[in-house]
């Protein structure tokens, strides 16, 4: 495929959960991680794509090492920046999907040549934590090497704006929705707080992709995202977290949206969904039609998983019947062993045909697997080794070698449901509740139980050792106890008469309404509103030095962290700014130095300038006397009760008034969701289209896209 | 001085120890370091200079956190990146000056708009560690930020090559030395391990300017370095580390050149040298004359630091007679301290004067420390509050509410020598010994002298920790036993008879073995070696994914982990690839992409052009037929004893046969320290020149550079 792409074609490199610094200590797979990343970043220039994709967790580690970092700016500045221009437009205000002091799309950067933007969205494993909030990300955005959008600053209030862009005559609104805790998330979805904005004009011109970090399966009752709950208005969800490689779209038939799953480039885990084999997609869009080329990477070290039961095994039952068949039974497993290692090589080599015959080339050490089920039968017994130690022979031939083998035994009757495995990755609820971080909290909360504070409320605190321990945040127990203690003493205040007596129930009810406001998350959204209160948004910081540099420092950047009053508060300033601000033109006004006369440089300058020219022809403003956004604004109301408060969290200020304006003049689409029941596995339709708006053309919003999957080219 | 520099002027904003991320935490603080090094990157796009030379912690933190990291790139990429092309042509080959897959300087780079580059050293602050060694600075360098040049990879071995820039007919050589411990630098340089190179062409032409991030004062025998130590051929040193803002040139009359002390843009203690008003300067160097304009910066928060003795104020002597004089006494300091808070503000308002008559800006709270003698007279006493409470009488008044004052008491008789404190950056020893590292590695020393390890060298434990805390870096412990075991091991092989009578005897004595080895600095050095033999240097890995990643990963791209032997086994292949290797050009051959009839991208392109021009031109080649590198190979030996053998680490296995073809044809300098006497403080030259060289100009290197230092105009 690679070659020129059609004038109207839209190609991503799509691929996600990079785990860029996974086992990096390893001395043998440490290397690992980023070498694939790479991989997957020459394919982008090789492959001279239009853009890439990534879903989160670039990053294994929420700091990642130096080495981490300096892998992934190396990759990234040497396969992203270059000569050719980007030819994608982009048509939506930068500033409103982007955030910080550089909020436009790096390609858009007078002083950087970007080829290939690279879009993300965050993980579980790397999402914004510490003070300020920034995540990994942050930083690449700012040295220009990445487009970090679709962030989820409130996760209770999620409002979710498309990255508009154009090639030809192909419109991509390209969504992000970067994870959320998947309790919280569905939470949120169920509250009717997570609005899908879309563009204003030509809603059935756009092909709507998004890209989600979330579990994919339902592993709890409420521990994932279901595909339900995404809106019906899009064509293609790339979705990350999940690690098994499932990089053939799916058609959700009922959703009418396609799903793609690229899984990890790296195993994380010796499970079987990490097992098949790593693939990325080249998805080549062009007007609402989309195709896509899968490419097989090639760096992954061969990973080979298998089961056996030994009771099943014909030469197995021969032995169980002698009385000491420890050594036989570690041949028979060594030889099995054997075989999948040789499997791994030669799946190696096919990985690598397309090279040529570079037979000398040796293989990886491959990652090796092998579960057995050694349940006596009746009358017999199997007296396996020692795993570790028969591991340890296959020292030099496998990468593993702490772990080639994992002996278990049924429990009941019945069979073991491995198989289940296969689709549960790493990070699921489930699987973590053995390993990582849960585990920590588990630990604390039994710990809490034995003890009980006083003070401090105690399922904030198991939090707080959560982010100590796995965002390898120094400060999270200090912030925790100092601002616990802090809304004690407010609390303890407030009241009228305090004396011996009543301290101790004032105390415990103050500790129980810190937990109540945990658990219902409104306590971090609280926090980010003091935090946005503290330090709002200046126009202007950094040309103004002498002022009070609390107004000026990183967090005022972040318009991230804002709670609803300031939004509405900024309402009228959009409003007096008028025309300026649904410009997608960057706030760098002077064009970019260098652009030229070489072939290249001037097709790049036009690039700029049409678009510009396509901001006033082609996205027709709402309202022009009263907004100028780009996108038109959800209210918040349900079908049939044009007023109805949402559940929890107050609407905008001002934005009722706003909408019934908007009404006389313009176009607006609601893209509300209603609750769904307790138990969305497997439910029907839960979206609601809603709408107060009484356009007719407007109902096109949640019309199903074009439903002949079968005009869509497929491989 | 704004407006256009003069064509043959090299204009450099100078400034160090910026120290960003120093006090994030602190509610009053947090954003003074880097809201200071956004003002410096500031003034270096409004001056225009060529180019900013820091000279080591730009970061205070080792491994910065987000927000600081944020911050700073932030502040570079605003103020560096632009339109302006850079004036200043490269002549020496970037690759041997700086390290990476990006190893030219970033206004070369073709996808890159650097208007202003910037370059650093690193300090003892944010040098390199953990695995990989990297520094916060090569992110920087790895985003195109930053040129971290003048690296100290080994710091047993120090070879020191400047970068060679030149704009219209001003030459400079552009030396760096990164922070080595200062004891360590010392002995390296007693051992004559220390070379520095000179461009083989014109030496008279260059301006000579170093920078270096060491104790300048010798506040233990070695544990400092000494301005004879660095070579007289220097014109001007840059000297980060102390604090103490010292911004006017000093001449040093016995090596002729002339020292620069910029300080820190933060004050990290409250020490007198602190609260010097803190400045940078603007070098500008036309031919070998240069100029200095300093500037006060304006966003430093104010410091007043005060000294008084009791018992010398006259109306706390009328106090000391009363039987309860404390409340009188506290109101006797706090008006002292009033009044330091009302200079403190004037102080601030006058750096602000220039900005016009902004009358209505609040100063930032003042750091205000009170130093206080309290030692009774005869007859008398002086009931001081205590300190703590009478500090937070100051709440909302100065920035640092914990320790406004300080009480102590003469010890015996004799004045207190609190002047020298002022000379005494937090960093030196003797101030550390009280607070940060040292304390933690001394903890350790006591503790294991009372216990006695057997297998684990003592010493090296102590590093181990020190490295744990002070560099943030998780893995130093696991490695450190890790390393020591397996050592342990390797030696006990080695035995021939092995029986539990001797066995301790045997560990005892291999611990000794690591603990000597640690204290003479090799086992650092045997470290790396270690490290360069198992991932030599490719040269192509990134365009071959399907090599053996081992040859491939960031390891091998960092060449400055290098050993001799190495480096003795890259000659020939520097020879077959011939003149490849001396030229500045970057590997990315293409031209700039945008270079084009833009007034500013035309220049930039020329300046490309003609910089490669100049290569062939200007720069001749020592010997066309062996070896076309920019620099004169110094050779380890002593003036008298050509072949003389160094005194601890080999010989470049190549270099003697290479240095006698050389000498046939071309010029060679050697630039060897003979040892000083152990008491260099105050000593006059011990420098020697030292050459086997028996052209006549070649003597030139040494030659004390013009010394009628009043020809230069200084302010």
């Amino acid at each position: 495929m690679p070659g020129l792409p059609a004038a109207d074609t839209i190609r991503i490199l799509v691929a996600t959960d990079n785990h860029v610094g996974y086992a990096e200590r390893d001395a043998i797979r440490g290397d690992d991680s980023w070498k694939t990343f790479h991989e997957v970043m020459c394919l982008a220039k090789e492959k001279d794509v239009d853009m890439v994709l990534l879903a989160g967790d670039l990053f294994h580690d929420n700091k990642p090492s130096r080495k981490a970092m300096f892998n992934v700016m190396r990759s990234l500045r040497m396969n992203c920046y270059g000569e050719k221009p980007c030819e994608l437009e982009i048509l939506s205000d930068s500033s409103e999907v982007f955030e910080g002091q550089f909020n436009h799309v790096n390609y858009e950067d007078p002083d950087i040549n970007v080829a290939i933007p690279v879009f993300s969205i965050h993980g579980n494993h790397d999402d914004p934590s510490g003070d300020g909030r920034f995540a990994a990300l942050d930083l690449l955005q700012a040295a220009g090497l990445v487009n970090y959008y679709g962030r989820t600053p409130e996760a209770d209030n999620l409002q979710i704006k498309p990255v508009l862009l154009q090639k030809g005559n192909t419109k991509l609104a390209l969504y992000g929705m970067s994870n959320v805790r998947d309790e919280r998330l569905y939470h949120t979805f169920e509250a009717g707080k997570v609005k899908f904005f879309q563009p204003s004009t030509q809603k059935e011109d756009w092909f709507n992709l998004i890209s989600v970090h979330q579990n994919h399966h339902a592993h709890t009752q409420t521990g994932f995202l279901p595909e339900e709950f995404l809106p019906e208005l899009l064509d293609m969800v790339i979705w990350g977290h999940e690690h098994e490689c499932l990089i053939d779209p799916r058609y959700n038939a009922s959703m009418n949206f396609h799903v793609m799953q690229p899984g990890s480039s790296v195993a994380t885990s010796l499970m079987p969904g990490e097992a098949v084999p790593k693939h990325v997609a080249v998805l080549s869009i062009t007007g609402r039609d989309f195709k896509v080329d899968t490419i097989r990477l090639k760096t992954v070290r061969p990973f080979v998983m298998r089961e056996i039961i030994l009771s099943e095994e014909e030469q197995a039952m021969k032995l169980a019947k002698k009385a000491n068949n420890r050594t036989q039974l570690t041949e028979f497993l060594t030889s099995i062993v054997d075989d999948m290692i040789k499997q791994a090589n030669e799946e190696w080599k096919a990985a690598q045909e397309d090279e040529g015959p570079e037979d000398d080339e040796v293989p990886p050490l491959p990652l090796i697997r092998l579960r057995v089920e050694y349940t006596a039968p009746e009358g017999g017994n199997f007296d396996c080794e020692n795993p570790q130690r028969f591991s340890n022979r296959f020292t030099k031939k496998v990468a593993n070698v702490e772990n080639v083998v994992q002996f278990y035994r049924k429990k009941k009757g019945g069979t073991r449901q491995a198989k289940n495995d296969a689709e549960m990755p790493e990070e699921s609820t489930l699987a973590s509740l053995a390993i990582d971080s849960v585990k920590v909290a588990k630990l604390v909360r039994e710990f809490l139980a034995a003890q009980s504070l006083t003070i401090l409320p105690q399922n904030t605190f198991g939090d707080a050792v959560s982010q100590f321990i796995d965002k390898d945040d120094k400060f999270a127990m200090r912030d925790f106890v100092a601002s616990s203690l802090e809304k004690q003493v407010e609390q303890l205040m407030k009241m009228d008469t305090l004396d011996e007596d009543n301290i101790r129930d004032a105390m415990e009810e103050g500790k129980s309404h810190l937990e109540e406001l945990f658990a219902s998350g409104q306590l971090a959204l609280r926090k980010m509103q003091k935090k946005a209160k503290r330090k709002p948004r200046p126009d202007d910081w950094d040309s103004d030095l002498n002022g009070d540099w609390e107004d000026q420092p990183a967090a005022a950047d972040r318009s991230d962290i804002e709670d609803e009053d300031e939004e509405a508060s900024d309402e009228p300033a959009a409003k007096t700014t008028a025309k300026g601000r649904g410009k997608a033109a960057p706030k760098k006004a002077a064009p970019a130095k260098k652009t030229a006369p070489t072939k290249t440089a001037r097709s790049k300058k036009k690039a700029i300038e049409s678009e510009e020219e396509e901001e006033d022809e082609d996205v027709v403003m709402l309202n022009s006397d009263d907004d100028d956004d780009l996108f038109v604004k959800p209210e918040p109301s349900t079908r049939g009760s044009k007023k109805a408060a949402p559940l929890k969290a107050p609407a905008p200020k001002r934005a009722p008034t706003r909408a019934a304006a908007t009404n006389k003049a313009g176009k607006q689409s609601q893209l509300n969701f209603s609750q769904p029941t307790t138990q969305p596995r497997g439910a029907t339709k839960k979206v609601q289209e809603v709408s107060d708006d009484d356009i007719s053309d407007d109902d096109d919003a949640f019309e199903p896209a074009p439903s002949a999957p079968t005009s869509r080219s497929r491989r």
